[in-house]
């Protein structure tokens, strides 16, 4: 028997949709009793269905479907990549579920990265118009930020994460030995999320990064778990502030207007999330230089991190500002037809803008 | 110019997702002022699009879009009829909202039946994870029951209705001039769930649509509004005390897991929804009189009121019990495999059963 872990808990307060995050090394391992009986505590019903990947089911199906007793379990295995989150794929959750003739008392379960947690999410928000969710992410990305908040979600041909509801989860399992198995560029992608946090809202955590970089992309346990429990502590704050994005919950956004046109432009697949997350807050940075909000050290120190994370600091050099255009224009953030992005007043200091100047814009789209 | 018409209104008490109801003659009409500026007072942002069918197209399109004012207006025209209302269709939706470039602050407006509100709506639902919905119900089933109380979705082959989302409109506007080009059958189909209401919640109410169903068959204007306002009033009442139906909601599916599964079995679009219903209902009188819940006399009353209402009331001869039992464990309702069914305990008064005699059920399966 393994001797007892410690286990961090974060909760997201939401009334009566609050929900913990656990957060461990060890946390999913079948000879755990407690995180077992943890697990099957969120479990209401009787009924589960395991939605995950055919990259992640070699690995840790088994242990997972162990760990939930005497429920009825059924699975099903989507194939891997953001190409796939589209309304064609999600049918085969829906399919799953009736072939199992689930009720609406079932549990549906996201056991892999942030693409099978916005589809399993998607799939549990709108089966019999809602039933309980889990989220067991498997790579650094989800688990510092898609896995939790309650964002949902399928991309169209036409724009990223188009289709979708806000569907909180009834608990998040963050277990940092599953981040073993995940392939270096997944790493670095999930650090650009982290990294974020830092710029939005906590430079002394960013200054923290900086110190500790290393230790992260050589997966030192004791970063991880600080890198993580510190990111889902500052996105637990925004989304208990503000639950649907009216507001301040906009902020982490960062980059991502910039990196969805950039994902979507090149097919989803071809640039990680995080990557083009990466590249989208260098051209934030340097639009926020240009506007003089910030000084030309902090644009280097940010660039710096990114690229010792081993991500991209620019778009891919066959978009031009038109592209760029076209797809931003289609971002969530849009309101009465005008763009609106996340910029940067200091490090650990963003704001949502929407007077930027549309030449300096026009200057970053074309300087990269 | 017409002159000031009567507008009744029946308000939906959902705190902050309150709305109204507004039901009348006329209350569309160009021509009236107060009800053009009605509409538009409910349009928040400046894109609007307008989801109708290829039936109520050349009906009702361009008296509808002539009351929008300078706001940007774009039409998706569905294929009509419930074996449309599926995913594949759906997306004709989405594409529509993101090839017309349409934000978050957009609105979805529903015109027509109770297939094109629950499509409308749910695109409403998931379009960047929620945007603004209108409800201009085309047919008297829209009118008195789907169109209120914010269940949307899309059917699966494997079940009626199991792909949604609770997703209620700013407000529901009921022109009783509509119902003057619905088909007969499709006007009988609404009198089942009109029917229903007196059934589950109002035996004075029964006793009238006893004494006025000739009228409303004929379509006399007084009729339809008040059978119209107290359907609207008793569904109000149910949704507003369980929005997402844990407890008393359910009684509004009185006749509906018999009739779903009369729907899903007969291949989605050959027998109306209301008809489905109306057999179903006589299947609950049937089984509550079995459990001598209910006497011959009330039995007798409720299928005399569905035939004169040109409802059927016996389900299609071909469907035995094992198809029913299939179709029917599939239902909503179902909780831990246990069957849950609306029965009688007198007209005006009906309850969620889960411990009805096995046996007595399978005799009302083969009665028929």
């Amino acid at each position: 028997m393994s001797e007892e872990k410690h286990i961090d808990t974060v909760n997201i307060d939401l009334g009566e949709r609050s929900y913990p995050i656990y957060i461990g090394s060890g946390l999913l391992q079948s000879t755990d009793q407690n995180s077992a009986s943890r697990l099957i505590e969120h479990l209401p019903g009787q009924q589960v269905l395991i939605v995950t990947n055919e990259t992640v089911e070699p690995l840790y199906l088994q242990q997972i479907s162990s760990q939930l007793g005497n429920r009825i379990v059924e699975t099903v295995v989507l194939p891997d990549g953001e190409q796939h989150k589209n309304m064609e794929v999600l049918q085969q959750v829906f399919d799953s579920l009736l072939g199992a003739g689930f009720g609406r008392d079932c549990t549906v379960l996201a056991l892999g990265g942030g693409v099978i947690g916005d589809m399993a999410g998607f799939a549990a928000a709108s089966y019999q118009r809602g039933v309980e969710f889990l989220q067991l992410p498997t790579t650094l990305l989800a688990q510092v930020d898609s896995s939790v908040g309650g964002k949902t979600g399928v991309n169209h041909p036409m724009g990223k994460n188009m289709i979708g509801a806000f569907h909180q989860p009834a608990a998040v399992f963050i277990d940092i030995d599953m981040l073993s198995s995940l392939p270096d560029n997944e790493l670095s992608a999930g650090l650009a999320e982290v990294i974020k946090y830092g710029f939005i809202r906590d430079a002394d955590f960013f200054t923290w990064l900086e110190q500790n970089i290393e230790a992260l992309r050589s997966r030192d346990p004791d970063a991880l778990v600080t890198a993580i429990r510190r990111s889902c502590e500052i996105k637990a704050e925004m989304v208990a502030a503000d639950e649907t994005e009216q507001g301040v919950r906009a902020l982490l956004n960062l980059g991502h207007t910039f990196g969805h046109a950039i994902e979507s432009a090149q097919g989803y697949g071809n640039w990680l999330h995080g990557e083009a997350v990466s590249a989208g807050i260098c051209m934030a940075l340097d639009l926020s230089r240009r506007h003089d909000w910030l000084d030309d050290a902090d644009v280097e120190r940010g660039r710096l991190l990114l690229q010792r994370a081993g991500l991209p600091t620019a778009p891919p050099a066959d978009m031009d500002e038109a592209t760029f255009l076209k797809f931003m224009q289609r971002d969530k953030k849009v309101k009465q037809g005008q763009l609106r992005l996340i910029l940067l007043k200091q490090i650990g200091n963003a704001f949502v803008s929407d007077d930027f100047d549309h030449g300096l814009l026009s200057a970053t789209l074309n300087a990269f």
